[in-house]
């Protein structure tokens, strides 16, 4: 099942997407309150014609793990002076941060442009507190792509990742959400690539992260309960736009691409504000 | 006017509290979508009787300053290693991590204890975004006391704050928000003081921040549109628990409270989950 978040009436809800047709599942936060068990309500859309919205709720919580993939951490070590972690590196987004598939992503003034950074985004189905890597994945309703796009002087100006990581509407979140049953276990060996204006930026394989999905959900939950429709987005390749010579970002005109094997592609453009 | 969240029928409302009694001004994010102008519905409770809940709706963001007085920066330095800030320190908690006055705070299994931190919280009152310093007050709908209560292990595996900082229902806000009107502008010359079991551990004033509440409005607002609801925790004082020899940590049958001088004292307790 493949889902998308939009609006309707004022309020956001969830729907099955089937060959450009938008099932309406109703109110969001009462599709994840179920486990996503509710039925249709019998609507159905051209999913051109909605005002699509994040897939979760805004209550959801995004917890980012950084620095999850070798050469990232590589990458990092000159850029954000980090090591390897023993321990999963999490900073949070707020919900207010989420963006949509196809949108237009607004720039910081203050910035050279925002940098992408392809992730494998894990939505939780259900609330879950002291996890353990064994039954870990039984709580995870699908699966996303996630554009971890970075203010990176303001993420530099203290060690404290989080204004640089929340600019109002930075984080793409799609095309879809895809459950879990549409994708091998724990969405690993899927490739993963960001390509901006075309060029091939970013090219790895969600089976390379250094602290595997179950490993993260369960370090998060002896602190935090996970909820139906929070997020998890499990770090970042190398490439990123800040660590190259020259650094590259995105500004007005440019047109990124997250992709993820069997999730699809996550396309986004930029305009000052 | 002192305002307190409370649960009314599945919803969170807000109420105004006199001599004890609570005035219901309606459900919460309709009382700060107008900019706390809604008028009371005429029904009446006693506190006492309530179930009380954060005075913030859930969607709301808590923007927490990290070492903004100078004694807690010194002695932050031997503790995470961090120097004195140029730009406000900005970490954040999730509204699931609130908590209110009088309440028992679930302590996390893997952690000694909880560390307290006494923190003077603005409330936003509404959207502002490229705020500057000489109005960024205009958006401020009051002041309450917060109590950053932290996990100092969970803290310290990682550079980045978050989880330590988000333990389930670990930051109690209150008593209650006391609007602007009531109080020095900017909160500017209170007393702010942590007590555990009665021994004073902080005291300091709010007029030693070192980024002041305009200068961390309009920091943040450049990148971030801050939100009606939206809160600031603007940093603690010397003296917390991690930082004294021997440690003190918040466990079962500790009683902790956080004083600001007009806004009042903010109790709570501990529990094993």
């Amino acid at each position: 099942m493949r889902l998308i978040g939009f609006e309707s009436n004022g309020e956001r809800h969830i729907g099955r997407v089937e060959d450009g047709r938008v099932h309406d599942l109703g109110e969001i936060g009462a599709f994840y309150a179920s486990g996503g068990q509710v039925a249709d309500t019998g609507q159905v859309f051209d999913r051109a014609e909605l005002t699509e919205a994040p897939c979760v709720p805004v209550t959801s919580r995004v917890f980012c793990v950084g620095v999850n993939y070798l050469d990232h951490a590589a990458e990092s070590k000159s850029m954000v002076n980090m090591d390897l972690p023993e321990h999963p590196v999490v900073f949070g987004r707020w919900a207010q941060s989420l963006n949509v598939h196809d949108a237009v992503v607004p720039l910081p003034p203050n910035e050279p442009g925002l940098d992408f950074e392809a992730e494998l985004a894990v939505i939780i189905k259900d609330e879950v507190w002291l996890a353990d890597q064994d039954t870990a994945l039984d709580h995870v309703l699908g699966y996303s792509a996630f554009n971890d796009l970075s203010a990176r002087t303001k993420q530099r100006h203290t060690p404290q990742f989080t204004l640089g990581k929340n600019p109002d509407e930075s984080g793409p979140l799609g095309p879809e959400l895809v459950t879990a049953d549409e994708l091998p276990r724990g969405a690993e060996g899927l490739r993963i690539m960001t390509r901006v204006n075309g060029e091939v930026m970013q090219d790895a394989n969600t089976s390379l992260l250094i602290h595997s999905i179950p490993k993260i959900i369960e370090y998060i939950t002896d602190t935090v309960t996970l909820l139906p429709g929070d997020v998890i987005a499990s770090g970042t390749p190398g490439g990123v736009g800040a660590a190259r010579p020259p650094p590259v970002f995105c500004g007005e005109g440019d047109v990124v691409e997250v992709e993820i094997e069997q999730i699809g592609v996550l396309r986004n453009t930029f305009r000052a504000r």
